[in-house]
């Protein structure tokens, strides 16, 4: 095992380059699908939509491609459905020869509201070059147009800004080339009898094919990294869905490839140029990386990735454990140290303590499997950790456990504090009861906390009010029109965006396609 | 010979592939030289500049590449001299690994005012995609940009439009891959005692090396094309400096290789994606072939281009006579049939008489060598054309010849039919005296009709003069900072365009490097 060290501004990263050669190896093909538009559209402002725009749809003219379009001119072509890929579309000149150059531009938008909104009056705090455009300027006609960038889009709004006065241009060849490392081989159709979960269930395999490309990307618009806390969820539903397990190998390889000096996994690698470990580092997702791997371990029971990786996985625990105080509860900070939900006012104390020790439980999964010396450890550190949650964290007169100095409740504490199985059934059964009928203030934001919320409910047996629950939440998705899911979603404030505009939210998001993981995991 | 049929809108168009053939084998190959800047900019409004922004100079700060560019930041790249060619540079992030795409602007000037005045206040009428700019938005740092299309600037102004929280970016290895055909062998430093005749020489060349690419170019910035009266200028400066008379061949056999149904050549060409007539024609244009061929059979006397061509010459003759009423004189219409300048009011049907009297005296010397039975008739019509240019165009009030049905009086008129040597050498000495003290309301607007002016003054015999000319207008643009002459230059309204901006003239323009044509052939 060779070894080397990164210099990250003032970070230092040691790469290890045997896992970093077995993560290329695993490098799986992108199927390519030429996709032609199936209609075009007009968006309209409209307030009673989820995202404030609305698509009228007609068939694709067979006139378009004899349809002359003059500086000015716009047309929203529409794929049908959730792509990604790289565009392209032949342009000529009709007219006397074109006596200057051709300029158009392109806007390309998972949602109606991206093609409704100038980008010009975006102003949120994520960076505007990941609103996806394009201005090309074509000097010879014909030209055969493809576009060097990956696009994510449904919509695609193409405007002639500028010919001549002598030319006009005609376009034709519209198309996608869709990417995918997804190979639907092994995809079973659920079938399901009820018409919107199993349009639920679809529209997750959707979000999970389209997430799928070198690595499993948390969004393909925004931000198309491999993070920790996506991948964790992408893995549980690939084992239901594709079943393509060596890409959830690679990504544990990669993550285990460019560690930080003392050995903590990144929150988020980048693929290129190379393999670039983030600055994030955040206290629940490198202990992901010990739940990934013991999901991955279940479903493949692949010793070898075991052996090369537990090392990795033990590090999480020990510098996670590292943060516990003595009185057995992890250290609060106000720094971004832990992810647990995007919401502003979240404590993130309880949660992280909930996140620790469902993760030592995985730990120890495996460590029966490797590392047998270490299970009594694990077993007397999850106690000690649950005592002290229940001791310092429960509040009997809130009926809550309560997070921070500023002993905040918040349905993310419960939730995971739940699914660290704190308690006995009854007690978890009850303060489920307690959550639903009167759910604290601070809420949930994300389809990722939902996802914790409907394993928290299976967990205590509620099957019936999870499948309400994925009914509802993603099923309002569906409804509002998602053929992917999205980032982001609150049914009462549908434009909420936790980076100052929707425009930037990610429509196809990795952490949102887990209700066919639950639908046909639990058989729901 | 071959010939085919190109349906170019309604137009109908002969191929000549054997001329075509010719043409082709002749492209000349392109030097490339890599150029470094010299310096940043600032620029500033300033009403004293000719063109209203002055650019404050400073050198190129060796950190520059040191420098971290944050959104929102600019910087503008001064070449030193006007440029042709390819655009590249490096650029690579500073801070985090960036999380983002890196979103850059490049607007590439001429002139300092191309990088004052914001593109988005362009209103005239050509198309605003001449107007050099470029978005790229950078999905992997570092990268080795390179821009596709080739730019004609001496100024680049960089833009930083977003990164993201987590990085800025640096820049270097900043460059433009230079291009031209014009090999300076040949070329012989004039060395003029006057200083800015030497500085006027100088400038002359570098326009003519600028606009010598695959063709004679009318101008690098736009249009880009082979026009006629450019190439017939830029032969005349040719001859006297790089001698690279092979090119002003291959753009004759390019003119007589595409024409008309009938014959007639167009007034300018394309040519990509293959050699395309434009479908505008000119009556002076067309003529011009005539002239250009005589003014390259004088040079070269290349015998077989002369029988090749002949032919496509006397064509143009004869449709230019077609145009001549019975009385004479050549036919007046509304419509665009004749350039002679840039200017909304100038009546044509006196210059073009002057022009096609030129013509035929080309015509003539050309016959002479190829067609000796056709000289007799070209003279008959000379003196046909004189004669009745002065008899009907000839006001003696005025003292000046008019032009069209509202008897216009002209500078282009008297030029074009001093040229056309009317009259003896005392009418034509006395008409240049009148025009000198009593100029016409109708002047002239372009370094092209200048041109004419310059020609008319040396014809009869005005060196000094036509030297005071040349430093007084060209001169001008040199003391207003033009590193190559403009398309259009008006002293009194430095800001004339007849496009409806001065951001979208030519700042490098064929037909305006005449001065190195007089200084030379003539030793003023």
């Amino acid at each position: 095992m060779s070894q080397g060290i990164q210099k990250n501004s003032s970070l230092r990263f040691h790469r290890n380059s045997r896992f970093l050669s077995a993560a290329d190896g695993l490098l799986p093909a992108l199927q390519q699908t030429r996709l032609q538009p199936v209609g075009v559209v007009d968006v309209i402002a409209d307030t009673s939509e989820a995202l404030g725009w609305k698509a009228i749809k007609s068939p694709l003219p067979a006139s378009l491609i004899e349809r002359e379009l003059a500086p000015g001119d716009e047309v929203i072509i529409d794929f049908g459905t959730h792509c990604v890929g790289y565009f392209g579309l032949h342009c000529e000149s009709a007219g006397s020869p074109p006596d200057a150059p051709a300029h158009l531009q392109f806007i390309f938008g998972e949602t109606a509201a991206e093609m409704g909104v100038p980008f010009s009056e975006y102003s949120g705090w994520l960076s505007s070059s990941w609103l996806q455009q394009a201005d090309i300027y074509l000097d010879v006609l014909p030209e055969q147009v493809r576009l060097p960038r990956r696009y994510c889009c449904r919509y695609v709004k193409i405007k002639v800004i500028s010919t001549s006065a002598k030319f006009n241009l005609k376009l034709s060849d519209i198309h996608l080339n869709t990417l995918t490392s997804a190979d639907s081989t092994s995809l079973a159709r659920l079938h399901h009898p009820d018409a919107l979960l199993d349009q639920i269930d679809q529209v997750s395999v959707l979000t999970l094919r389209n997430c799928m490309q070198e690595v499993f990307e948390d969004g393909p618009k925004r931000d198309r990294r491999l993070w920790l806390g996506d991948l964790r969820l992408q893995a549980l539903v690939n084992y239901q869905t594709f079943e393509q397990n060596d890409l959830v190998k690679r990504c544990l390889y990669l993550f285990a490839g460019v560690t930080r000096e003392d050995g903590m996994v990144s929150s988020n690698l980048f693929m290129k140029p190379d393999v670039i470990a983030d600055d994030t580092f955040l206290f629940d997702y490198a202990l992901f990386f010990v739940a990934t791997l013991a999901d991955y371990i279940a479903a493949t029971n692949d010793q070898q990735t075991l052996e090369d990786l537990w090392p990795t996985a033990w590090r999480q625990v020990e510098l996670a454990l590292g943060r516990v105080s003595e009185k057995g509860i992890v250290q609060d900070s106000d720094d971004w140290w832990a992810f647990i939900d995007w919401h502003e006012s979240l404590n993130k104390q309880a949660p992280a303590q909930g996140v620790l020790i469902y993760c030592l439980m995985k730990a120890r999964e495996l460590a029966r499997k490797i590392d047998g010396e270490n299970v009594t450890l694990l077993t007397a550190k999850i106690d000690e950790l649950k005592n002290a949650a229940m001791e310092q964290l429960w509040d009997e007169n809130k009926g809550f456990f309560v997070s921070g100095a500023a002993q905040q409740t918040s349905c993310a504490s419960q939730i995971w504090l739940v699914l660290a199985e704190i308690g006995d059934n009854d007690f978890r059964s009850q303060l489920i009861s307690r959550l639903l009928a009167n759910p604290p203030e601070i809420g949930m934001n994300t389809p990722y906390m939902m996802h914790h919320f409907i394993d928290a409910l299976i967990s205590v047996g509620e099957t019936r009010r999870a499948t309400l629950e994925i009914k509802k939440y993603w099923g309002g998705m569906v409804q509002a029109g998602a053929d992917t899911f999205w980032e982001l979603y609150d049914p009462k404030r549908p434009d909420f965006s936790p980076y100052g505009s929707k425009l930037i939210n990610s429509y196809c998001h990795a952490w949102s396609c887990t209700p066919a993981y639950f639908l046909r995991k639990y058989g729901l």
